[in-house]
């Protein structure tokens, strides 16, 4: 067996701390989620593969990374890769849906694509969309969530924001063709981590013609880029749209409420083609993890065109990473969740009634840990103490005959003898805790 | 596209209403698993294929329901078909690892098997099992929980529980041969089901000879079967052992305080041959399913077995269904958990100041919706009363210039104007809410 006794590439275990940790971001991203009148829903993880690979899903990179698999009745199957496609699914499936739907779902998803430090070849999304709406106050509401989210979160954040339409009509502008301005977005996407120099190269390399390079390269070295800037420089009707919904977001984010730092980032382009207005990125401010850790845009068409039929779903839509989220708090010095029982309960000679006194806490909401094994007091005392686990009651024949159990504190050393009629060790144990 | 808009045989969508009742039952299992003193872990989806394969993973039967599938490096991978084969290997890829472990697991799993209504192909196990410990009173512990945690749930259920060395030692005493007596119990676990009768059609199917047949029939229409009855009538030290053990688990759980229904059953077996004492299922009392909604075991040998290297992992699990627990609970007449919102905002004209005080209201806990969809008062008004959302805010011009907002208590239609100011509001909504 030594041999498969291992993780298959691109997947890991993750044992209590790590989890505890991942739990407590769940439930409070579920909690914030919640509060912003999001709705649970839980799409399967088999979808079929045709549904995936259809040309509206993710595009042509994806499908190369699906999980494909068959099932004894010989369908074609697919692990899915996001869940947005199930999402349009679910929307397409049930026409009768009210809208606009707002739901999250938390989930796994899988992909078969390269492996890095972070990454995973199965890993958790967290998800938020709003199908139905194409008011700008459906971007406001998830970025002003998303501040929330992060704020609950202990983590600093800020958000560089961009509009696919000024894009384009950037593009336009400085006489990028039509079949090129995807790659060009790409290559200026990167700007900040490659600088000028490197965009130049990278358009060399998507054999983009020289001329066109030349455009960019000037406009890049040009300088500053604010809105007004651009507004008053590029006539093209997609700037003047993509600055005006821009100016639209701000206005919402600040009657929002919005007090986070949201930056305009002009060649910001999230690197899927469904997007069609606003797009975002969030970033910790510390910088302590440089890529980003939750994004999203508005896709219009999307769903649509996915589900044929002429009708149109607008949507706005938010991914924040759990394991990215788990990271910034790990390098931020969080120790994983306190999963730690608060109290553990020795018993010597008396274990089934140690049962019961084990029951009697947790059933008002104590955390307890039962001693399983028969360890004497003193090897007993040491798992508390390499555990953590403040309190210790030592439960023994002398105790049980006087009605009576021996508290320990193992952070001073004390202990106490405390009766256990009433609810004085209820209260003892609280008292020590707060 | 129309073809591929439906889910995948064995696999559900589920929406917002029952969704929200599956979070409310996982949140409520982890917090009975913590108090407890069980810790979260959560491993892959993707193993490889020869780990769950090999003989001491779950038997052939479940084997032939494995879905395979392979990655782009060719690695031979399979979709995990329970949470017992991954602990298994945690445990040893983890030798450092303290034992006993207590670990919950609340996780997806997949069998390419048959499907009947509740039972799918892709599925939520909630798994606690406490690996490296003899003592009964992990059985007892778990048990415990149980009770506990149908408690909360507001699930009336009882236990029945029996012990793999008492059924052994009672198919021994009545002349079963070895290689007959697997078959023989899942005969004789079906005798509440299909009576006497129906297991000697059952045990003539599995080919086992008339004279055992009619030496089981003969037991079984003997009548009542006690534990005092066994273990006077038969003197097989495995019968002996057996008994000895159920009567410690009820002196464990005497001692715990379980003062629920827990019965013994000399004829369960639980299909699964890694079970090697304690056995028991779980079932609601008033029958409206009939089928468990949780078991679990002692499976002492299977985990070093698996691991190899002689040393023993004496283990001992339950299992919780998430899907049939929430069959329970809407057969029961659970309405689906309360995901509706607290408050609808309705901004007339005032979008993005709107925006601000619902995110007021949201930092106070408070879960709010807001109109995004730019519908006219009576049409929102409508909306909210079909969601069942009991309060909605107002937001007009000529509020926003007053400083104030209209709440609407849409059970009783009253209408106030609350000033902005302050925390007038939350106070205001917080008292309409409780």
């Amino acid at each position: 067996m030594e041999t498969t006794l291992r993780n298959v590439k691109g997947t890991k275990d993750f044992l209590p701390q790590e989890q505890g940790l991942r739990n407590y971001i769940r439930r409070t991203l579920e909690e914030v989620f919640e509060t912003y009148g999001c709705k649970p829903l839980e799409t399967p993880m088999l979808q079929y593969y045709d549904l995936l690979a259809s040309k509206y899903g993710g595009g042509a990179e994806i499908v190369k990374e699906v999980y494909r698999l068959s099932d004894q009745g010989e369908r074609e199957l697919a692990l899915r890769y996001d869940l947005t496609v199930p999402l349009a699914k679910v929307v397409g499936m049930n026409p009768e849906m009210r809208l606009p739907f707002k739901r999250y779902e938390i989930g796994k998803v899988f992909r078969d694509g390269p492996v890095k430090p972070g990454r995973f070849r199965e890993f958790v999304q967290c998800d938020v969309d709003i199908v139905g709406t194409s008011s700008m106050l459906a971007e406001a509401e998830l970025i002003s969530m998303a501040f929330a989210a992060f704020e609950r979160l202990g983590l600093d954040v800020y958000v560089e924001v961009n509009n696919r339409k000024l894009l384009s009509g950037l593009l336009q502008a400085l006489g990028v063709a039509e079949e090129q301005a995807e790659g060009v977005m790409l290559s200026l996407d990167k700007l900040k981590k490659i600088g000028v120099d490197g965009v130049v190269d990278d358009l060399r390399l998507r054999g983009i013609d020289e001329e066109t390079i030349a455009a960019v390269a000037a406009f890049l070295q040009s300088g500053e880029w604010t809105m007004d800037s651009l507004a008053g420089r590029f006539a093209e009707p997609l700037v003047q749209e993509g600055v005006a919904e821009l100016r639209e977001l701000f206005a919402c984010l600040k009657g929002a409420g919005v007090s986070g730092d949201v930056r305009f980032a002009p060649f910001l382009a999230r690197g899927l083609s469904i997007y069609t207005g606003t797009v975002y990125e969030i970033f910790l401010r510390d910088g302590r993890i440089t890529s980003s850790i939750g994004s999203g845009g508005r896709y219009d068409r999307i769903i649509g065109q996915f589900l044929g039929g002429g009708r149109e779903y607008p949507a706005v839509g938010i991914s924040f990473g759990l394991d990215v989220i788990l990271t910034a708090l790990t390098m931020g010095g969080a120790e994983g969740a306190d999963n730690r029982a608060d109290v553990f309960v020795v018993p010597l000679g008396t274990e089934a009634d140690a049962l019961g006194l084990a029951n009697r806490l947790r059933a008002a909401g104590i955390r307890v840990e039962l001693e399983l094994s028969g360890r004497r007091l003193k090897k007993a005392l040491d798992y508390a103490n390499r555990e953590r686990i403040p309190l210790v009651l030592i439960y023994g024949e002398n105790e049980r005959d006087a009605g009576a159990v021996t508290l320990r504190d193992m952070r001073s050393g004390e202990e106490r003898t405390v009766a256990l009629a009433g609810d004085r060790l209820v209260d003892a144990i609280a008292q020590l805790l707060s």
